[in-house]
C-alpha cells in the first residue's frame, strides 16, 4: 500500500497547542502520509470530533483526543494510534516480536510524558497552575533529578544496546521507527520546558541528543518544523515552560 | 494453542504487593496458563529479574516490571504483555480492530491506575507518602470528585454502547477479555483505597458494578482469590487506604 494513494487520515485533537497529537501528526509527516487535522482544518471540525467523543455518536468513543479515523475504523491513544500506522507507513519493524518491542518504547515515552506533564500539574488537571505553585516547585525538583535521568537513561541504554551510532541513532533496527520521532518529540519538548535541565543530562546522554539533532534534520520532518502545520509549544500544553520549575 | 500444553510463561514482578503484574496474573489465571511468578516462586528469581532490566543482560531490557518471557521474547508494560497474550490466552478478539479496541480501552484504564497512584504520591514517586500528605489531599479531592467519575462514566459508556447486561456485562464483544478482568481490579483496588467514593460512585454506574461482581465469581478467578496466590492490597502497592484520603 502506497500512503500517498491512501484516502486522507483524519486526525482529531484539539487546536492550539502541539499536545499528543503531534506525536501522530509526525509519523504522518515523515511518511508523508496525507492527512487531515479535522479540529484546525476542516469547518465544523471541532463538532465533529465532539461528537465522535460521545457514545451515543460512535460505538467506541475514545477517552480524549488524539484520535485517527482511517475509514470505518477509529483508534485513540497515542501508542495504540501509531501501533496501527506503524507498518502502514513504514515507520514500524513487521514481524511481532519487532513491533511489539518498538510499541513497548512507545509506552515508556507515554509514561515520561505524563510525569513532564504533571510537574506542572501535581495537585489536579482540572486546576490552574497558579493553583498549584508550590507543589508543582516540589515535583519539579523531582522530575529534574530523579525521574529525567532516569528516563534518559533508559533511551540511552536502549540506543546503545541496538548499535545505535551519532550518524545512525536509532531506537529500534537499522532504520527509522515512530519510537524515534516520540523520543525526538519528546527532547524538543524537555528542551523547551525546562532548558538549564535538559541541557545538563544531555551532555551525558550522547545517543539520545544525537536522536534529537538527526531527526530534527530529516527534509520532511525539516520541513514540516518551519510550515505552519507545526504549532509552537505554550503554556497551554504538555510541555511548559516556567522559569521557576527550571534549574 | 493450547495454552495448558504451553511451556509456562514467566512472570517478572516485585513480589508484596498486587501491583501492576496483577493485572497480567489474572488474564494467566482466567486462562489457567501455565506460569512461574518468578521472582515469588523461584530460587534466585529477583536476581533474574534485576538481571533482565540491565541492558548488559538483555537487549531489550524493561523500564520497569512487570515484563512477561515466553521463549526468547520478553515484553514489558502491562498493556503491550496483555496485547501479546489477548489472542493466546483467548481473551481478546482476532479482528485487528476489535484487538485494538481491546487495547484502546486497557490503555485507558492503565491511565485510570497511574492517576489512583499518585493520589498517594503526587509529588514524586521517590518521596514517602508521609512527605507529602498535605498535597495528597488536595490531588485525593480532584480524583475522588473529578477524575474518577469521568473515567468510570466512560467505562459505563462504553458497555452501555457494547449492549451489556448486568447477566453480561461486557467491555467488548459478548465474551470476556482481559480488559474486563482489568477494570474488576482496578474497580477491587478503588473500593479498597476509597472504599466510601467508590460506592457512592458505582451506585450510579450499574454496569461497571455488575462488571466487577461478575468477574469475582467466575469460577478460576473466584479460586484464585482465595489461593495465596492472589496477595493482598496494602500501603506498598498503587491502591492505598489512608482513610484521610477518602470521603
Amino acid at each position: 500500500m502506497s500512503p500517498t494513494r491512501h484516502k486522507p487520515y483524519e486526525l482529531f485533537y484539539w487546536p492550539g497547542i502541539p499536545g499528543r497529537g503531534e506525536y501522530v501528526r509526525l509519523a504522518l509527516e515523515e511518511a508523508g502520509a496525507p492527512y487531515v487535522d479535522v479540529a484546525r482544518e476542516r469547518e465544523g471540525g471541532m463538532d465533529e470530533m465532539t461528537e465522535l467523543m460521545e457514545a451515543g455518536g460512535n460505538r467506541r468513543p475514545s477517552f480524549a483526543p488524539p484520535f485517527l479515523r482511517d475509514g470505518r475504523l477509529v483508534v485513540g491513544q497515542v501508542a495504540a494510534i501509531l501501533f496501527y500506522l506503524g507498518p502502514r507507513l513504514r515507520l514500524a519493524p513487521k514481524s511481532e516480536a519487532g513491533a511489539l518491542w518498538t510499541h513497548q518504547i512507545e509506552l515508556t515515552i507515554t509514561d515520561f510524558v505524563a510525569e513532564a506533564h504533571d510537574v506542572h500539574h501535581p495537585v489536579g488537571v482540572g486546576l490552574y497552575y497558579e493553583d498549584q505553585k508550590k507543589e508543582a516547585a516540589r515535583r519539579a525538583e523531582d522530575f529534574r533529578s530523579a525521574r529525567m535521568p532516569k528516563f534518559l537513561d533508559w533511551f540511552e541504554a536502549v540506543l546503545e544496546a541496538n548499535g545505535a551510532t551519532k550518524t545512525k541513532p536509532h531506537l529500534v533496527g537499522r532504520s527509522l521507527t515512530y519510537a524515534d520521532l516520540s523520543l525526538f518529540h519528546t527532547v524538543d519538548g524537555l528542551l523547551y520546558a525546562f532548558p538549564k535541565a535538559s541541557a545538563r543530562l544531555l551532555r551525558n546522554r550522547p545517543l539520545v541528543a544525537a536522536l534529537h539533532a538527526s531527526v530534527r534534520k530529516r527534509p520532511r520532518i525539516a520541513r514540516y518544523l518551519e510550515s505552519e502545520r507545526r504549532q509552537p509549544f505554550n503554556e497551554s500544553g504538555i510541555f511548559r515552560h516556567y522559569p521557576e520549575l527550571d534549574r
